[in-house]
């Protein structure tokens, strides 16, 4: 009966195959690519999870269904999602829809290879490399290394590990038990994957000295300084920085030059988390918001979020040249990675991952680069700067608005005062009313699905509102309906 | 200037935007899903880094390409990729194309969001949690938690961090340096990811016990206990136990049952790596093989590497029904994470993963079980099995080939004798020359086109060939074609 199974097992018939393939992308093109590209559609057609499960037939059964079927229920997927290309979506830190980005988002899929050596992915091996070096040059550096990781968090893992690893290569075998205790440096302000990365890594988040930020948002030098020689007076060893270049909520940028003076005077890996600021490099008018990057020995950089490559694309660039990272992460697993392949072995950049089987992020923001040009890319960044400058001129002649300070980089930050609280003195009460302000436009325009954007509470500051354009397409007519809906969402309050 | 930016940045033109994705959409029918399918062609077309490089025109420029340019690069992509669904690729842990695994992952591509929290995905969420409860009914939970990681490699050091954190909460903010040394063990048949996992999560690789195997590569519980005793009289804290089902080279699996009384007799967290393994569970018939499985605290399973969903797609599944995995990872970040939004919080399930972005990994999988049901899904890996016996059968029928075991599962690795060393005497000599055979014929094969398939060492025995079956769409005729292949390749050896 097995030896049936074998016989009897029906293969997909190659026309229903092709048919199925067809409709499903006939469905993207409409469904996705244009109408949730446009502007009169829905941002997102909202249903609390209590009502989606009941409308969604997500149940796994023991038969399968039919091409229609499975077609309606693609359908529901699609209506229900979040459009995150749709012009009004300026929620997280990625946006917008790039066909070339996307084509070679279809074309990875359809290859569906592993990134591990160069036998399964001769092309992405060669691909992968040129495009770190254009990122490389971006920063300032002629050589080094890097890898595409599976998002900014762990490329700030990376950098946490090679740092260990860089001081303590013994680190790898022994362990922290046998180290002394490290000390890690970032500023309030960083993004949470610094504590995650402490944690994972052993080190713990205890041993994250967090360094003042300004009232700017920027890491304080005197008091990174102070926080160091605390740490060492407590026997632990500063072992890396971790400065951030575009925040995730305030879109600061740490001073560079600064820490990395004391980094050089105290001996420390100097990470820079470019994750979300890095593509202001791109930009000759705005790259100066990352002078000294150069000097880092690390720099964490997302081409998923302000480049709109796609999730997942992030690059750790390492300004190493001594092959530290395939040291720090190499097992050499001899059934992968054999010495006594045909080809010139340094081409099986694997061992140099954490992970063993890994996808193919390259292939989407070099086809998206071979289109447009750095020029163009350029200009992209450019734009996204222009809009948010215009946004802001706006929200100064608006009443109602506030900002909570002038961004130096599209992180748009600002409090909508609603008509009951303008003019009332600032107490507790009105921080308390105004502080549920957000959370209820914010649900007003999602179950209405005309727009998305987030909101947080940061430091002292209670809720307001985080605004962030990136995609190009966008025009002063679409900022304008931005501040405009939010007025109209907010007048009764 | 700035502004005059915003206004002159062409935009996509729509129907450019269509007609370069209907291109490329046309180019990966035409050639990756029919032609890289088509056993008439090549696998792959292969050249040297050197010569590809110079072939490929991979340079990123200023100025951007034309659409035709752009087709004529992917065309080259295209070509020189290995192909991964075509029926001559033995190559790896995953081979085939799924059309209905194919078209989830160009719908995530299209909507493009992350897993972070429900208003980003709320599809994604709902879909995530059924696809996680479907894989543990089928390990014998019916409560439990879960997450999809990048990789089975990332899902063990999941399982190695949430260990570590179950017997020593404290570890998170503390890091190792304040803990007793902690104890890993698993089998010298392990993935290799059990060793990067230690040296990345600060245990340090020197704690990784490693267990004897059997000869045919089980891990020997015995053994275990010995090294568990062993470690603690070293004063070492025994807290993990990875056993592997479905090991990467040797397809063996670790005897559970008996490995279990031991974790409890011991205390210590039980974690099963069947990243390759795990898919048996689907088959009434062979599921025996992983045995107690439902006794582990966590299991690593990876549907992209048997069930043909597409790297990536890898879940890590834990008994645990406390929240460990959050409270273990949780940042609590606030702008994600607001604590005062207008759905139920436990939606927002992002914190339980050390990411912040999380691709969507769900859907490709999910839409393949809608359209097959678990039934047919049973019958794929009933066919896997299947021709892996006929193999076998056929293998012992003909002279030169020599099995280095009788496999369990579908890994079957085994010599090819070359005529001329065929009834010699099995000196040192006879070995080495033994040695070169795999690497000679995979050089012919890969350079030839026509097939691939990996060969490594493992422990005493010289590089073998490791065949992997796993596209159901494969007949008997595949199988002969594969063994004659191999004669036509080394009968000059
Ligand atoms: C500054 C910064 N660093 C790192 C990250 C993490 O990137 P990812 O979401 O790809 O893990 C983010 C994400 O928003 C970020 O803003
Ligand atoms: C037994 C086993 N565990 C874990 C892994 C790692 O999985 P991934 O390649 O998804 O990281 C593999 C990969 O081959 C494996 O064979």
């Amino acid at each position: 009966t097995e030896l049936e199974d074998a016989i009897t097992l029906p293969s997909q018939r190659k026309g229903d195959r092709d048919q199925f393939l067809e409709d499903i992308f006939r469905m993207i093109m409409e469904e996705v690519v244009q109408k949730g590209t446009d502007a009169s559609g829905k941002v997102c057609d909202w249903l609390d999870p209590e009502d989606l499960k009941n409308t969604l037939d997500l149940e796994l059964k023991s038969n399968g269904e039919s091409s229609r079927s499975l077609l309606d229920h693609c359908r529901d997927i699609i209506r229900y999602s979040v459009k995150t290309g749709h012009p009004r979506f300026f929620n997280q830190l990625f946006a917008g829809l790039d066909c070339h980005a996307l084509a070679g988002r279809m074309i990875t899929e359809a290859l569906n290879t592993s990134q591990a050596t160069y036998e399964t992915a001769p092309v992405f091996v060669l691909m992968e490399e040129v495009v770190l070096k254009k990122l490389r040059q971006l920063i300032g550096w002629q050589t080094g290394d890097g890898i595409f990781c599976p998002g900014g968090s762990i490329s700030n893992m990376y950098a946490m590990n090679l740092a260990r690893y860089h001081l303590f290569p013994e680190s790898k075998q022994k362990g922290m038990k046998e180290l002394p205790r490290l000390a890690v440096f970032t500023s309030s302000e960083c993004h949470y994957s610094v504590m995650k990365g402490a944690a994972f890594l052993g080190i713990g988040t205890d041993s994250v000295f967090v360094v003042q930020a300004d009232n700017r948002g920027k890491m304080i030098p005197e008091e990174l300084e102070k926080r160091i020689q605390g740490a060492k007076s407590q026997g632990a060893v500063p072992f890396l920085v971790s400065a951030t270049c575009g925040t995730t909520v305030l879109g600061s940028f740490d001073p560079i030059s600064e820490i990395a003076d004391l980094c050089k005077k105290h001996g420390t890996w100097l990470h820079v988390d470019a994750a979300w600021g890095g593509s202001a490099l791109l930009s000759q008018h705005h790259r100066h918001l990352l002078n000294g990057i150069e000097r880092a020995d690390s720099v964490a950089w997302n081409p998923h979020k302000m480049l709109m490559a796609g999730l997942q694309c992030s690059a750790l660039l390492l300004k190493d040249t001594t092959g530290l990272m395939k040291k720090c992460h190499s097992a050499s697993a001899s059934y992968l990675f054999q010495t006594d392949k045909f080809y010139d072995l340094s081409y099986d950049t694997g061992d140099k991952s954490i992970q063993c089987g890994r996808r193919v992020d390259c292939l989407k923001l070099w086809l998206m680069w071979k289109a447009n040009g750095t020029e163009e890319l350029e200009k992209r960044v450019n734009k996204a700067f222009t809009l948010t400058r215009f946004l802001i001129e706006e929200i100064k002649k608006r009443d109602g608005f506030r900002l909570l300070m002038e961004p130096e980089f599209i992180n748009l930050c600002f409090w909508f005062i609603p008509p009951s609280l303008r003019g009332m003195p600032e107490s507790a009460d009105y921080w308390e009313k105004l502080r549920k302000v957000a959370p209820t436009i914010k649900e007003r325009m999602v179950r209405k699905g005309s727009m998305m954007v987030g909101y947080q509470p940061n430091g002292d500051n209670v809720n307001f509102f985080r605004q962030i354009v990136i995609n190009p397409e966008l025009t002063e007519g679409d900022m304008t309906f931005f501040l405009d809906e939010i007025e109209r969402l907010g007048v009764d309050l």
